[in-house]
């Protein structure tokens, strides 16, 4: 059946502030029963002790349980909530909604559209994370929200975002105790494994990477390995993994468009300028009010170059004591994609292992058709 | 009598790691003699206890003294020595090297070229530090480095780089037991109160604002005054001002040329394209060789907006207590700035105030001719 | 009438992990109505962007609103939940749950014994804060929660315990649109502004300090004036002040007793050790086991001094543009008590403006009787 | 020969700032040829961008060239310089100054005083680091300087202080060209590893672990193995191990006397205490003038519990992602030994790895006679 995608941008005045949100339900623009998705911006450090993550989260199972008439842990089970913190530098922080319901029309579609489908796995246990399983686990994962979002060909594929777990000290110790070695002892570091893995699904799913020649010693080792679409986002707030599926189908009849590139660096933005100028007809620098009418959102990876340099200079986000790499990353690609954009409210996410190439990551464009 | 000017930027492993300077000066490429200024990026955290920007100081003048048969202290006085810390995002260490030596050739020059000066203020009080006394020494050193510079007239200016000195605890103890109370007690703003003093000098030298209209109380008060090429920063190794004026004189014979905007905001890069286009005939899209073989380096300030957002949107920047404004300004402006000239190691220094408008801030681009 | 006092000293694995308080209320140890304060540390910076706390409040309104029958709104104004962020160093978070309910005996009691009572003061507007405003509002209702927990004298008062407002960016903006200047543009600052407004009206309603002879200017200017029993903190989420007075009374009918002292400087542990001795005849170094079964928990203050020194010797904690002093002295001061007490699940505080002695703070040790 | 030891402790105001040494140079007090060794604490966040380890290293080599007629460089390899980044909460930046010279009389001291040696290992590959290549070149090594301090036997050996290197991002990228693995790709984490294998290497030394059972599998595994004397810092300033070994000899003539034990935690002073009363007959509650005149400094090491608990509590400090670990542990040892001493100038140096317990580390106290 054909779906019709609403795409809602929302500022936000701390993590738990859903006013926008609120008066978009009460008014009836928003129906809460159709929320499939919602990617948050929060303004915490986006390393392990972020709990703006967490409390975002709480307040959209709150905000939705009552409407749904469901208890607010139900929430979780059937909105693919995904709040990735850290709003570094000018990024603004804010929600993005994604709402879906069957088109009265069936799918004559000449026009492909956005269209989007989630799914979710099973909870991994500590030792799981960073791992083959969690990479199987997660490829299943993605084709079934491929099937949810009605999208049959990878090629239609434009942005996969996953939310996965981290690893913190309990369940570190958890897992030695049942005589397990995790991936990791330090929990930072766990972030980075656990995006590695759920990117390397993405990639398993839609055949960037064959899953036959992948092991666990690949995982953060060979960066040749990447998909071009997937988006992972770590944190401490949830135990599986969560996925959302955007692409484009003549099955959907939003009014919205999605493209995608890759960034091969932190201050590459050629490839969005072009992204821009071919795909939607629009001249960054001339056309600036399609550009404020037009772009929704941009969804991005930012991580610093793992050889320590950008364009042959040296960087010194990985020596950095009292700034983890990802803050700086988030930073920098926010501002830069921003000064192409014109528009600070960007989902920009820290952490690209295995999504791009190293140092650079993908990125996706929705725009209002 | 004609000056030669000379630019040469160098790249470093660490705030005293000047061997590309030494290998030029073995090479006869740059003579101690002719070294006027230098403006390095270090990879402090740019605020109170960066003790980077007095480490890579320390390392020039140790460099310096004795090539030039002079004590290393004595070098302070000669050389104009601007460090300013703080490398966030995608930025790369490095120093900027100005020489100048007198031409051979007297000045018939048609053509405007780079022009360099500087100059010294004498240590100020700390109850000094950001009220008027800070403001009308370095008002009257800035016209001591036109003259220094061989620029007359104040359009012709396109950049003046002043260090600063800040207020550590000692230093307002000291001033609270003589009986003066500084401008703060707080040691990171005493920074921006030094800064928008020594700014708002640039501006009485330039005629950008009226001296007998200025009091204490406009001191980062009233941001309706500011200058245009205003750049300061404020470090702990200083007692004084230190001055560098640039800009374009039919006097100067260098290969290098200079050219100044504003930017409205922290990601606002029209007028660093337009800049490029205009006054260089350089398209940043498609000329990417000669933006590479041409540009030397692009001199700026960063600061996050002071009424809380850029374009509309809220930013964080100023209530995070984990990572101080200026620290997430550089990293914007400086990945904003390098997106468009494709090159990190760039000058790009936080704190703008009275330096360009609220929340934007001045840019130079010194290129070859 | 009297009151029978509890006292719960509870761990959390995050700031909204409320699972013992829940198994408590569950078992009946604990009845939701008789909740009059929570008392809570958790693991934020601390700082203005710290929302663990309002995690954390939130956590605690849904965990009573049900069952008091009001809404989550409404516990705020019937329970004083005062949340004070940063564990750093060893300190454990953890929430201390003060519970009341009337004495089935009336009062002829003999010995005194903990006592609670608490107040709420108004809404202030931004250009309140850190002023004489909120000085005045606060002493009145300092009375107000000392009547509310039976205590008529002030020399029975061993603990203050206030939350009070800071001021954001949004704040400072709306009191300059409306024509007001804010005490500080720097919202870091106002937490200490606010704190010390706070502290100075506990000071004036225990005669610690005349009101007549107190203005704007002597707050966080004149540390002579402070009251030894107050305790303040500032928070992002309220605008008013909450108040919980602590004592001793003859009509309080608990297990518990309280005393308290004052540390002259962050390492100063002599006090609390012979508070321990003398008031409760715990010997620290051999009684080891009396002082972990008596010892619920130590309220205590702490501050980097704003001389710069402690006993003579710089310490940097006010020069550091990493990590807020605020930060390093509740880790000094909490790894200072927890090595006299064996337990680092303590409430110790930042922040001690006008709050015992400059650089020191006081302490209220409750034990078991 | 019989060598009389002298100890200096020197605060200063900066890494660099050396006016105190140089004032007892003038003076005679202390000569140049005579220095072995010098322990100081600097003002860095004592992790991988902490340039003022380096930075106060650079002085000391400045200082004492000239004097000792030789190269900044040649210093170096004749005094050993450890320099311990991080004095956060109390702790008070200051120097250590070890001074040796032989005595003129012959030794048959019937006393035993304090004694100091040192030696330094060869260059390590980056690969080598955190590996038993590092532990075997540190075992030979303190062997050596126990001779050179003229200790026989093990159990008169109170304390072994190492410097250690780390890995770069460049380090790291210079063993992966060659093909080799370097123990971590975490520059953070590979402070760890190197100080872990130099701990091993002093264990393997004294007896404390057998050589023949260890291999690389038991750095930062087994913590069941350890020293109770190391004391090792890593520093980006060097690339071989510094090694100095103090102890108790008959050889020795000093007017100084040292002494150590082990805390089991981070709050554990109960040893310190005991150390005072029964190894120097001083009792810390009262006699505090005798402890201000008598004790000279305490050597200690901290960490954060790797099970994520101090007595039964959690602690926060490994899943905070704003300040590192080492940071939290130096606050909360530093307090906790200052609230016994009354002293904050003391060399409290991060990073515990195979010296003393898990979440415990070794100190060594060093009084005069």
């Amino acid at each position: 059946m054909d779906q019709i995608v609403d795409v809602f941008k929302i500022p936000c005045s701390g993590p738990a502030d859903l006013r926008v949100a609120e008066a978009l339900l009460q008014a009836g623009e928003l129906r809460a029963q159709d929320i499939v998705a919602v990617m948050g911006k929060t303004e915490g450090n986006g390393c392990v002790n972020d709990f703006t993550r967490d409390y975002a989260t709480r307040a959209w199972c709150d905000l939705l349980a009552p409407r749904l008439g469901i208890s607010s842990a139900a929430v979780h089970e059937r909105v693919a909530l995904v709040m990735s913190g850290g709003t570094e530098g000018v990024l603004s922080p804010h929600f993005t909604i994604f709402a879906r319901r069957a088109s009265p029309v069936a799918g004559t579609g000449a026009d492909k559209r956005l269209a989007v489908g989630i799914a979710f796995t099973r909870d991994f246990l500590p030792e799981e994370l960073g791992r083959m399983a969690q990479v199987n686990a997660t490829a299943v994962a993605v084709t079934v929200a491929m099937a949810d979002a009605g999208i049959d060909d990878a090629a239609d594929v434009h942005f996969v975002q996953i939310k996965c777990p981290l690893l913190t000290t309990q369940k570190i110790d958890d897992a030695l105790r049942r005589g397990h070695t995790p991936v990791t002892h330090d929990t930072y570091e766990s972030m980075g494994a656990s995006r590695g893995a759920s990117a390397l699904g993405v990639a398993v799913a839609l055949g960037e990477v064959e899953a036959a020649q992948l092991s666990d010693d690949d995982i953060r080792h060979d960066w040749s390995l990447y998909s071009a679409v997937a988006s992972t986002s770590a944190g401490i707030e949830l135990d599986n993994n969560v996925i959302i599926v955007m692409g484009m189908s003549t099955r959907a009849r939003s009014k919205y468009v999605i493209a995608h590139g890759v960034m091969r660096d932190a201050i590459d933005v050629a490839g969005v300028r072009k992204c821009l100028r071919e795909d939607f007809g629009i001249d960054p620098d001339t056309q600036v009010d399609a550009l404020h009418q037009r772009v929704v959102n941009v969804l991005a990876k930012a991580e610093a170059s793992p050889d320590g340099s950008v364009r042959g200079a040296r960087h010194t986000m990985l020596n950095d004591s009292d700034i983890n790499s990802t803050r700086h990353a988030r930073a920098a690609v926010g501002a830069a994609l921003a000064s192409v954009l014109g528009n600070t409210a960007l989902y920009v996410s820290g952490g690209a292992e295995h999504q791009g190439p190293p140092g650079g990551g993908p990125f996706a464009l929705i725009l209002r058709a």
